[in-house]
C-alpha cells in the first residue's frame, strides 16, 4: 500500500512549480471563438507531455489540433482524462482586475482566463502524476489524455475523432475535464450534463441604416423584428414556446431527487455571489432550485446586437440585428430537434425573415451515480476534505461527454480544481491555490485505488 | 435689379474654393455624441466668419460653444440662418468606402461625415454671400447666423440661449439648417418637423455575467427582461402601446393632404435606395406613404446591446442590457408627456426594473406654407431648377425650430445642398457638387428678393 505522506510532501514542496507551469499555459491565449492562439497553445501542451515521457499524438483539423497522450503505469487498468486547452473569450476586458492573459496571484487565488476552465485541471492532473513518478517511480495505472481545443465552441471535430480513434481511446473509466468543491468546501461529483443547442438569429431588412426621422414610421426595423421574434420564443413565466419542445423531457427520478436533497442549499450563496434579488419561476431555495438548475431546459439570450451602441444618442433605424441564443436541453431532447422546432416556430409566427445559424450543439447525457468507479472517486475524498464527495446526479452545464460514453461505454466521473466563485466564462476567472493542492491529493488517492481495483 | 449673370459666373469660377473650405471643415471631426473635436471645429467656424468681416460672438457652455455672427447688408430686412457644426458619429466605420473625416470627391460627389448634415450648408451659405460681396459690394439684406454644436444631441443648450438672447437673434425670417432636392431633382420646401423623445432603457439584474449552464433556468437574464419590456412598447402592427400616446395627435388637414398629393411618389425610390421589400402598416405607395412618414408618430429601436457580441458562441447569461429608443412625435405630442407615459407603461407592465434615461427631446412644430417669405423661397427656385419648390407641409425629421419660432415668431423656411441619397446619419454621407452649385444660385435669388420685399 502506498504511503501518501511522501506524496503529499511532494505536493507541498512542488506546488509553486506546478502553478508556474499553469501560469505559462494561461499566458498563451487560446480563444476558440475567435481562433486566437490555438496552434501555439496546443504546442505548449504537447511540450508538457513530451517532457514527461508520454507518447503524444497530434491530430490536425486545420483549426485546433486534437491531442492524445498516453503512458504506461503499474497495471493495465486504464484511466482516460478528457481536457481542453481552449478558453472562452475574455470580453468584457474592462471588468478584469488584472489582464486575463497575465496570470496573477492575489489573496491565495490565481487569476487569469482558463485558470479553472480548463488549463488548471490539465496541470493539476500532471502534477498528481509527477508525484507518483518521483515518489513511486511509476504511475499507478495506465494513463491516457484526450485534450482538444474546441470545447468552448461545441467540440466541432471531437465526435468524428472519437468515432475514428475509439480503439486508441479505449479505457476502463474516464475523468472529465472539470470538478471541484461547493461553497462549503466539500467536493462534488458532478454526473450528467444538459445538452446544448447554440444558435445565432439574424435579421436584415435593408442595405444600410436609415435616418429614423425618415424611416421610423414606414420602413421595417431589424431591431424590432428581432425583439418580436425573440419575444415569441419564451413567455415571461419562462415557458419556452417552441412546438413540442417539452415532449421528450424526462423528469428527475426518485433517486435523483434524493441525491439533490442531500446537497446544500445554494440560494443565499447565489444571491450574494451574483447580486441577484431572486430566482425565476417563483422558486425560493432548496431542492426545487437545484432541480430547476439541472433538470429543466432553458432558453438563454447570451447576446444582443443592433444599430448604435455608443455613448449618447444616434437617430438611426438599424438595417441589421442579431441575437445569440443558448438552449439547454435535458434527456431526451436533442439539438437537431430544437433546430427544427425553432425554424418551424419562427415560420409559424411570421418570422421567416429571421435567419438561424447553428453554432453547435451537444446531446444531454447521464452517468449512474452507483457505478463502482464513481464510488472510488466519492470515497477517496474523505481523507483530503474530511468528507466523501457529494453527488450531484445532473448539472446545468453542457459538454461532449455523450460522445465518449456512446463510443467507449465507460463510466465518466468528475473531479478538479474548481469552486463556485471561479468565474468560469466571466471576468476575473480564478482558482484558489488551496483547492489546487487538495485536488492533486484527492486525485492521487483515487488513481491509486483505481489501479488496485 | 441685380443681374445674376455675374453672380452665377462667380459661383462657377469659385466653386472649387468653396468645396476646399468645406473639406477643411469636414476634416475636423466634431461628434457631439462623444464630444470629440467640438471646440476645435467651433474655432474653425469662427475663423471663417471673422475672415468675412462678420461680428462674431462665441457663447461658451463648457461643451460646444454656440456661435452668433452678423453683418449688415443693403437694407435692414434681416435673415437668420440656423446651422450646426456638430455631426453624427461615423460608426460603423467599416462600411465607409473612404474615411469619414478625409473628404474625397468621387463621381462628382463629395464624401465625408457632415458633407450634407450640416457643414455643407454652412459653407454654401457663405459661398452665396461671398458672391454678393464680390459682385455687388454688399449683402442684399442684414444677415445673422446662429450656429450651434449640439444639434445631433438634442440641442441641450439652445433653448436657454435663445430665450436669453432673443433680441440679438431678432429677424424677419429664418432659413433652417437643411434642405435640398428630391429624387427628381426638384427642391423641396420642408415645413414643419416631428418632435422627438430619445431615451435609453437599461436593465441590470446581476453584478456580473453568469455561465448560462448554471443560471439559464434559474437566474434573471437582463437581455430577456429588455426584450419583453421592448415588446410591450409596440405591437407588430406598429401600434405604440403607451397609455394615451395618441391622445394629442392632430391628423393632417385638407390643405396638408392636398400639398402631399402634389409631391412625387417615393415608394419605388425608397425600395431601391434602401433595399427594402415593402413598407409598414400595409402601405404600398402614394400619399398614404407620405402622410405616414411625416404625420404619424413612431417608436424606433435605434440600438440594442447585451452580453456577448463577438464571433462564434459564448455561453453567458448577461447581467446588463440596454436599448436606445427614438419616439417621433407629431403636434401636439410632447417629449415630457411621452417620458411620463413610458414610465407609467413600464411600471404597469411589471418592468419597474427598466431604467429610463432621457437623452433629449424636441417639440413638434409647423410652419404656414402660405407665408409670403416661404413663397419667395418657393418661387425663386424656378430660374435655377426649372420648377418652383415643391412644398412638403410636414417632414419626418426633428429639430429645434420650435425654439426659434416660439421665441421670435418668424416664418422658418428650408433650402440647402441635400438630396435623398446623401446618407445623413449613415455611412458614406455625401453631397452632389451640382446640387451645391444650384443651392447657392437659388439662395442668391431668394435673398435678393427677400431684401427687396
Amino acid at each position: 500500500m502506498t504511503n501518501f505522506i511522501e506524496i503529499d510532501q511532494f505536493f507541498d514542496r512542488k506546488m509553486d512549480e506546478s502553478i508556474q507551469e499553469l501560469s505559462k499555459l494561461i499566458a498563451q491565449p487560446s480563444i476558440s471563438a475567435t481562433g486566437v492562439g490555438l496552434q501555439e497553445c496546443a504546442q505548449l501542451v504537447v511540450s508538457m507531455f513530451n517532457k514527461r515521457g508520454f507518447r503524444v499524438y497530434e491530430f490536425s483539423n486545420g483549426i485546433a489540433p486534437i491531442l492524445f497522450a498516453e503512458k504506461e503505469g503499474k497495471c493495465e487498468k486504464t484511466i482516460l482524462f478528457y481536457n481542453h486547452y481552449d478558453v472562452q473569450p475574455a470580453e468584457p476586458i474592462e471588468l478584469w482586475n488584472s489582464p486575463p492573459f497575465k496570470p496573477e496571484v492575489r489573496d491565495n487565488r490565481l487569476y487569469g482566463r482558463g485558470t479553472c476552465d480548463n488549463k488548471g485541471n490539465i496541470t493539476n492532473r500532471l502534477f498528481t502524476l509527477d508525484a507518483f513518478e518521483e515518489v513511486i517511480g511509476e504511475y499507478p495505472c495506465h494513463v491516457k489524455f484526450l485534450i482538444e481545443g474546441e470545447e468552448e465552441v461545441s467540440n466541432k471535430h471531437l465526435a468524428d475523432f472519437v468515432k475514428e480513434h475509439s480503439s486508441l481511446l479505449m479505457s476502463d473509466a474516464c475523468i472529465w475535464e472539470f470538478g471541484g468543491v461547493d461553497h462549503t468546501g466539500i467536493p462534488v461529483q458532478y454526473l450528467g450534463l444538459r445538452g446544448c443547442c447554440y444558435v445565432q438569429l439574424d435579421v436584415e431588412v435593408a442595405n444600410q441604416d436609415v435616418h429614423s426621422g425618415i424611416g421610423g414610421s414606414i420602413f421595417p426595423n431589424a431591431a424590432w423584428r428581432l425583439v418580436w421574434a425573440l419575444n415569441s420564443l419564451k413567455s415571461q413565466d419562462e415557458k419556452i414556446l417552441l412546438p413540442n419542445f417539452y415532449e421528450k423531457v424526462i423528469p428527475p427520478s426518485k433517486r435523483d431527487i434524493e441525491l439533490m436533497d442531500q446537497l446544500p442549499d445554494e440560494s443565499n450563496y447565489y444571491k450574494e455571489l451574483y447580486g441577484i434579488k431572486g430566482f425565476l419561476k417563483g422558486i425560493q431555495s432548496g431542492t426545487g432550485l437545484k432541480i430547476a438548475e439541472a433538470f429543466e431546459p432553458a432558453c438563454t439570450i447570451c447576446g444582443l446586437t443592433s444599430g448604435y451602441q455608443g455613448a449618447g444618442s444616434k437617430t438611426i433605424l438599424p438595417a441589421k440585428a442579431s441575437a445569440k441564443i443558448d438552449f439547454r436541453l435535458v434527456p431526451d431532447q436533442t439539438p437537431s430537434d430544437v433546430l427544427k422546432q425553432l425554424r418551424e416556430h419562427l415560420d409559424n409566427q411570421g418570422f421567416n425573415d429571421v435567419i438561424i445559424t447553428d453554432l453547435g450543439g451537444d446531446l444531454p447525457e447521464r452517468t449512474d451515480p452507483d457505478d463502482p468507479f464513481i464510488q472510488i472517486l466519492v470515497s477517496t475524498a474523505e481523507e483530503v476534505y474530511g468528507s466523501p464527495m457529494r453527488i450531484m446526479p445532473m448539472t446545468g452545464g453542457s459538454g461532449p461527454n455523450y460522445i465518449i460514453q456512446q463510443a467507449l461505454r465507460i463510466p465518466i466521473g468528475t473531479m478538479g480544481v474548481g469552486y463556485p466563485e471561479a468565474n468560469s466564462h466571466a471576468p476575473n476567472e480564478n482558482i484558489r491555490l488551496d483547492d489546487y493542492l487538495k485536488a492533486a491529493k484527492h486525485l492521487a488517492r483515487a488513481l491509486q485505488k483505481f489501479g488496485e481495483s
